[in-house]
């Protein structure tokens, strides 16, 4: 099964449900997070999320992809708050000027912060899903988002910012900053589905390992890849004096840890009854991307 | 009945709360929003969701405080991201340094996404508050603070910045940037208590004229206050050039407004049966209110 046969109808849905949660506006707050979000990423959280619902025999994939949707609106504001000046300071996302290249420091500020907000609203607007399912997945997306997760490893990074780093620091911090959101979006599957408990576990086993791996990969291919097809400048990580998998162990070592850890991913995957052949794929074009 | 009495239990259990939600921490970004929360402000909005409550007839109030806690949370963050450099660049808040100027811009920015972000789980945690009033209420929450409540106030303010406003748009900034935190108070308060569609409205047109009042009073205390008790600058509206309800209408006329929006408001209170006195008490409270 080829990787865009699997991924094509959760991304299309998504571009189509985000066109309408944030149509066309005179707005610049609301176009600036247009900009960003419409500016079409891989949308690996989304699509995990509905395969992950799927996999737990979930069928209101309507009121699924409103989680979906959720979480790229925080995906994408952690992007725009990450590149202003103050911290990663990046001109370029994706192959297009960053957001507040394009519209100005202020405006991707509010419009980070109403991507946010917004993402909220947008849950709650997951009609047919029960209600107690409702708030634990609320109460997912906000933890895993937040000082234990997301915003964690964010301040981790800045802490550790030109100063040596041991492995341990390094692996919380991908743990945070890369891990929360995949395990936001797995375990958020599992539980619009109405999963097990052992199956939440799973699921989180597995969003953490390929977390790692995929933040792995992103520092052998700052190194490695091609800059157009990547979007942005390669070697910032070098640049920036930042410590990382890779500048600790070499790129060996880490290509090797980056397949044990996507090995390790897979066999999370046995506490599922259902059928593993979509999400098996993602795993592994994960580990093999170029970009 | 003397305000303090009024509000001093809900200032106090959520005092109490605030601290258990973010206790001591050697994160920064943690210590920061610690710093900006428990800087204690007045807690209009907690005090007025915890009122709208009672008078709606709740009566689990640790579940309600979760909600005036969340509430809370986001109008701190929106504090902490105005002042930063790129927006009001304001140095002082409530008579100490901004959070950027104790904690640096970065550290600043992660603690307003921290609180907002954070503010969702807090809601989520309010045990024995039924699910769908749940739902309901943290739909309001992220709706009144997103691109069609303060956030859209927040543009609204920037786009006018050194421009002649008139009335119309000024009064949707104040509705949007004031009221609409207002109004989520209140709305939550009856919602969390089951209140019925008739009183939700009333709740809604209290709130709106109370917040313009609020802003318009605002707007004289820039101008005529103590700057020791105001805590911040006094005069920063003439000094940013912005246009006001004062600067446009002048001081009497802006008087006799807030007055008579004050009216507004507690007529609006006639819908509810319950016993309305500590509302009323603070609402004139506001009016009368010297910083």
């Amino acid at each position: 099964m080829k990787i865009d046969n699997i991924t094509a109808e959760t991304v299309q849905k998504l571009e189509m449900l985000l066109e309408e949660l944030l149509p066309e506006s005179e707005s610049q707050v609301v176009s600036a997070a247009r900009y960003s979000i419409l500016n079409a990423g891989k949308r690996i959280r989304p699509v995990l999320l509905m395969e992950f619902y799927k996999l737990c025999g979930g069928e209101n994939f309507k009121g699924a992809l409103c989680f979906a949707a959720a979480l790229e609106m925080i995906h994408t504001y952690s992007l725009i708050h990450d590149d202003l000046p103050c911290m990663d300071n990046d001109d370029m996302r994706r192959g297009k000027p960053s957001c507040h290249k394009q519209f100005g420091e202020t405006i991707a500020l509010l419009a980070g912060d109403m991507l946010l907000t917004k993402a909220f609203s947008v849950a709650c607007g997951a009609d047919g899903i029960p209600d107690d399912r409702m708030i634990k997945a609320i109460e997912v997306l906000s933890y895993e988002a937040g000082e234990n997760g997301m915003i964690g490893g964010q301040e981790i990074d800045l802490a550790i910012e030109n100063k040596e780093a041991d492995i341990e620091i390094i692996t919380e911090m991908y743990l945070k900053k890369t891990s929360a959101l995949l395990v936001c979006a797995c375990k958020i599957g599992c539980i619009l589905a109405g999963a097990s408990e052992n199956e939440l576990q799973a699921a989180e086993k597995y969003a953490e390992s390929l977390g790692l791996a995929f933040q792995i990969i992103d520092d052998i291919l700052d190194k490695t890849a091609d800059e157009k097809q990547l979007g942005k400048p390669v070697g910032s990580d070098d640049k920036n004096n930042k410590s990382t998998y890779l500048s600790k162990k070499g790129i060996e070592a880490s290509r090797k840890n980056a397949a044990e850890l996507t090995q390790k991913a897979l066999s999370a995957l046995e506490a599922f009854s259902g059928d593993k052949t979509a999400v098996r794929e993602i795993t592994l074009y994960l580990l093999d991307r170029k970009y």
